[in-house]
């Protein structure tokens, strides 16, 4: 059970939200921020780099809105819908465009595969939990 | 002239965007970042504390959606009107809620009132921006 | 097997540092980033307020240390031992403190024990990187 | 007057360092992260791209290391030097080498150039306030 999950469960009030819907996203956008800070540097080692800008610019875009992201869904108790709906708009967004250019890199950037995978979990989780916010 | 500015003065691209606006912008969200990271840190070693919770969480909350946007209006070449639109109108947003609970606490806790003063002014320079943005 | 891990194993080029360790220490610093997160936001909504100061501050701070760190030790090309170093130190110290703190509540709070174990794992896998970087 | 300052000066107690001290350390670390974020996309926009690899690894760790010293050194009431001095001596190590890196380039770019001037600004303010803490 990832941190997140536990961290939900041992909080001191109960959440207007589902937990395990919540705890996905957390930790897919976790996941996504871990997986872009390091296709950055991947990117930046190889050969065919002039390729690889928009990619790299895609995805320090992904972690910044995924950082912040992550830490205004993390406290619960002062959900404001103004605040996290269009937070998790920009996510959905970013990780769509992000997972897209990775995925155009993918057959000759075997790390490219791989955060284009973190970015679609991450796009799908976001938008279960703006199903489920209302 | 703040570095914000300096740095797009000698951007070697032209941008889309005026380049007031978006240092402005820049700056503000900066400055809101520092307000605010102190504020909670004030709010901290109050005597009220039970009375600052609200502002604790607000401030945090602002701190983690103004650094994400910080970062994304910077990287000027790839502007995503999809991404870069909710995460402003996300700003404005906490901003706006940020301020208004800090104002609250203005009179009586002058660090309240230094951060109601970067949280509007934040609140506006985001809402100027998007109003160039298409 | 993480996001972590997996970024390693299709990084274009050979590290000089284990896979192993690094990719544990990744995983660490990103789940004590949670658990810390998280705990905050625990830590306010509690009746005994006033006693999880200390707690709350330590939090933001290992957030913050543990951010930083996890970019700097994500970014495996331009490892310098000048810059890395220092920064575990001080992740190590702060998880220590962190740790001990978080502990000191554990038996009231679950949250904080659940915390406190993020933060111990975070700073054994800490020193494991230290102790393989030169 | 920076906001930094304005809240150190309406700070509820009163802190064992000078606020001379850091509030500057605070601005100038801030400012470095303005820089060297813009620093990073302006250096991908050159036609010199592969020579710009180094600086562009350096300047993200540098965002990194100051944005979470900033934090730390911002929450006054718990300084803890066995946190505080090393991340600090992080920061004068990323700075030195992101603005050796930067004045590298600084001719032919005139973004580096700006830079290397915030990056050698943070370093030594980042030295004075180590000089003050014991």
């Amino acid at each position: 059970m990832s941190y997140a999950r536990q961290m939900l469960d041992t909080y001191p009030r109960t959440s207007g939200l589902d937990a395990d819907v919540l705890a996905a996203a957390i930790d897919a956008l976790t996941d996504c921020v871990q997986a872009c800070t390091a296709d950055v540097d991947a990117d930046l080692s190889e050969q065919d780099l002039a390729e690889m800008v928009t990619c790299i610019r895609l995805c320090l875009n992904c972690v910044d809105v995924c950082t912040g992201t992550t830490g205004v869904v993390s406290r619960q108790a002062e959900y404001d819908a103004a605040v996290a709906r269009p937070l998790l708009e920009a996510c959905v967004a970013i990780c769509k465009s992000c997972g897209d250019e990775c995925e155009r890199h993918a057959q000759h950037h075997q790390h490219c595969r791989v955060c284009a995978e973190a970015c679609r979990r991450c796009e799908q989780a976001c938008r279960n939990l703006l199903d489920i916010m209302k």
